[in-house]
């Protein structure tokens, strides 16, 4: 099968190249719970960037080359002989994690957390491919409504959004205030969830106006351009108090410390963007009895929830597709910060 | 009448006399709800070795001389002429907060969040006195079994254990892990709470062995010695992944690192001390979705709660007794590491 | 002032007067937190008219003649001297109940079950009159946009159908369903709730297409005719499972045994509505699982919340005005079934 | 193999012979996820007498002959190709459904509320035999503190009252109560369980001094004699308002509403046993804000967590040992009130 496969880390993203679009083998049936996906639609995530850049080297075990990908939709192309839940032909959206559902964190519902687990595209081949090895244990079937290639980015950019902003949601009462800083692809999903899931008044931060606009079409009560005086302004709209909810999807450079400001006391502070430190003394988690809670992606049952909302048009992903082929303009054109919304790979 | 003044700072806590004891005036009814209360015993805090040390200079307002002590109990004086709940002669436990109870945070039950507030002993004058001006509010009936001077600690060292021990148990399993880090005066009352609340393992880390021997008879079921190989025990007597909850009482050096080292993914680090900084990447809160939760002292009803784990002997506060005329003294021992258990100044 | 006044009980609603326009003393000032309210609109409640039916007769205590209403919004017109939360001449709107503030469920935020409280229209003089006695911890301002009049019927009506549908919004996840039995002055203002604190899909059973109708205005995705097919329908809609939420502002004839038939294994009914019996052998609770939760007014910062929705335009109230001298129209209109919405006595 | 076989039932519970003790054909592995469990101990419950009367014939689709015994642990005896989380020889304990995981419930960690189950001694062979038939996931593997014969009950019997004493111990704080109707099989784990689980005061009703000398052994606080002023009694110990959780191990009779009228205003109340109905008018559910919770055997996860108070030696169980063959005395003992604890048959 084609592939667009990362053979090198690129610490400074400068070259022409990041991956090579190639004949490789195709994925076979080995398991009994083994499901080949033919991909409809994958994702292009900053993380891919960040993989390349080699930020991620330190925290999983995979060799180069290999296939990137965590964000993977499509058609069941074969299945393992003791798949019971679906069947060849099936259009199918795959939650990012390949468990096998046997440890109490999957027992419990939390999947992510499975004490053994394969994330494809991170710790294994992913979907910048034409098929994908999965298990059955992470497709959940689309409805008609929706095509692959139109909700593979859900699997984590939604799927993470969902679930931090689900979290808030959890806490968030009428006439209590929601921060959201970064409408790119991640927080332009967000907004809609928190909007669907309660009634907070929503306040987001970016330094870019397109991603303003974005978060207004998305809903955003109000807008504060990003800058020096970005605290300040989140102040006023919030009588001086800050927010109950601050959901940073940037997590570097000042948006952490400008969160964290951001954040009333006794209120939530998700971190769910990466890239720089919390450095927080003390003293002031204590006198503010703040919290400050990191957020990976969601649980299976959660990426079902958040289908539920996509079907009924509550949440909507603008999405700009490419051809596999054309992976490396995809990469380029999101490290450029071209892309509105979020890039899919199609066949 | 008789009171413990704090007229200087000293940041190095190196002088012979850090409070004065002298005459100065007795407090007054001035509003309907005012209540003043006849100290039966102040507990000396390690907030207020900070306070002379200063540390707390740029979150309060208070001009020096002032008097500190801010956990109090004793018994009802004087009652302005609004007071219906207590009576003249009733014993009583005071929660550190005096609030009017009308704003949000308040109608929610969460007193200490409220918008207004005064905390005797810290932004006013306190209970190293011989009287203290308190609030209808904040007075909490004491039980025949429970004299003032053996709970007076409870009201903010009790507390504020009681609160982060409490959060603690809200999430904790059977089958499942806390640590306590720092068996001192906060620390011996967190275990103590944990045991009576939830059913998780108890692991208490400290580099005192005498502190943790108070920590066994306390209930502990694991203690390990406080040290560079702390991180390394604990995930030991965890299957090598960690606690789910990690209560730490001290804040500063590297019980921080530490502390967060030991807690389990998707598990949560309760601050509680203070004095240093909490300094993690957000790509570590991300892959590991820890949740850092800041505590503040207890709300009125958890106080209540409180002394209904005192009352049935479920908690029991290790106190040494000091004269009010002995202050410095007192202060002194706690500096120097000699108080076991909390130290309380009575009449 | 001038006040509509019960003389006497009407067991089966046939008299062509319930309550008699006459005058009547004005309430005073007595205690420090005392507060008088001129009316701006009295909401007129299905409770009343069991009032005057006798029902409540056993379940509190007071004589007749008294002056009903438990719905009152208005602009203080006095105030105790230790009231500062409100001054003369604000608006507000009136939580229902009356209360110290001082036993553990007041300090829990719990207000409405205080162990010492004054429900002014239920157990002393209500709103039917120019002016209301009630104290400072019942008074919410009202923002600009808000008129007395317009929003009188959220203090009970409109309360206590947040309180269900916030309870029911705790649990219900995208993909799920809530069944609202009843449109009619509390369901309308339920749906529009579970709206905008979830999203879950809305099922409304009504007997009348009026207020199917209005349901559907309202925000609900689909509507059942009320009839014996009722349960058979609300299957069909939720694949044979029954609702994760049923919330039954009826509560009388087969209301209640639909309402339970219709709730999903491991699901809620919350019963809203009164005047009939649950009725159901143990074992059907235990191999379902299900949950009857019972609902009463909710506390004052829930009333907030509520006036947050109103204010933001999430939740719309039908009202019709009648004049206060009009009192008697207003009960009959409302128990023949001619009230779309909710009725409100103004001055 | 040699197993206790239902052949017919019996209304009135008065032949001499329930079960006949035969050879039957051994269970064998048919699909990959299949595990044959040679039995250690299979609890004999009262809900086995229920289903000899025929209570469950409606409630369950299977036919006579069959095995009952649904509270079964033993040791691994064959696995299918599929399994790979016990292997043979394994110590195991047999959580009651049999799930293949794959619905919606299951991934959320609800397993009792599976679209698809099994209930072996309910709706197919259960464990009165020596080997039984079961699936991978219902396996906990036991530690070498837990012989399966002393742990089978468990299963069924130890689990429900597990959960319903963890829901219960959800919400009680320090200074409630909560009343345990029934200190049977059930109830006396219930009591130890909420001893392990929370603070509150633990008050039990029983009319037998037996039962009530066991509560107190297993750390009951208070004992009321059951009889007719046995609401008196609670109201008495509990300040005149009734006890925050009360739960119903007897849900027949009188208990039902005796345990509704010793629950507080807001309260819960948790049914567990049944045989009874449930039968109250909504006003009182609405004036008191109760809430009635069904409850069935609990999940996976929550077998786990009781397995870890077993081992912790928090919960004991007491049971008396009979032979398989001596199946009929054991049913007759329990229907006769002679086991002291929970009967269990042993090869």
């Amino acid at each position: 099968m084609k592939a667009a496969v990362l053979h090198e880390y690129d610490e400074t993203l400068s070259r022409d190249e990041f991956v090579r679009y190639q004949d490789v083998p195709t994925p076979e049936i080995s398991r009994p719970d083994d499901v080949i996906v033919r991909i409809g639609g994958a994702g292009v995530c900053r993380t891919d960037l960040h993989i390349v850049e080699g930020i991620w080297r330190s925290k999983v075990d995979i060799a180069l080359p290999y296939i990137m990908g965590h964000e993977n939709a499509g058609w069941v192309e074969a299945v393992g002989r003791g798949v019971e839940s679906v069947k060849v032909g099936d259009p199918v959206i795959c939650h990012p994690l390949v468990t096998s559902g046997h440890c109490l964190a999957c027992r419990r519902g939390d999947d992510m957390h499975a004490t053994e687990s394969r994330f494809p595209g991170i710790n294994s081949n992913g979907g910048y491919a034409e098929y994908l090895a999965t298990g059955e244990r992470s497709l959940i079937r689309l409805p008609s409504t929706l095509a692959p290639k139109d909700v593979a980015p859900y699997t984590d950019a939604g799927l993470t959004a969902y679930r931090a902003a689900k979290k808030a949601s959890r806490h968030l009462l009428p006439g209590q205030f929601a921060v959201v800083i970064g409408a790119g692809g991640l927080g332009h999903i967000g907004i809609q969830v928190l909007n669907a899931l309660c009634a907070a008044e929503i306040v987001v931060v970016d330094r870019s106006e397109t991603a303003l606009a974005l978060a207004k079409e998305c809903g955003a009560h109000h807008t504060v351009q990003g800058g020096d005086d970005a605290v300040e302004r989140v102040l006023e709209l919030t009588q001086g108090n800050g927010a109950e909810a601050v959901i940073d999807f940037v997590g570097e450079g000042n948006a952490i410390a400008q969160g964290l400001a951001m954040t009333r006391n006794a209120g939530f502070y998700y971190i769910v963007g990466y890239g720089g430190k919390i450095d927080i003394p003390t003293i002031d988690m204590i006198t503010s009895e703040k919290t400050i809670v990191g957020n990976l992606v969601g649980t299976y049952p959660e990426l079902v929830e958040l289908m539920a909302l996509a079907d009924r048009g509550l949440v909507h992903l603008a999405t700009r597709e490419y051809r596999l082929s054309e992976a490396n303009q995809a990469l380029r054109d999101l490290h450029h910060g071209k892309v509105k919304g979020r890039a899919v790979l199609i066949p």
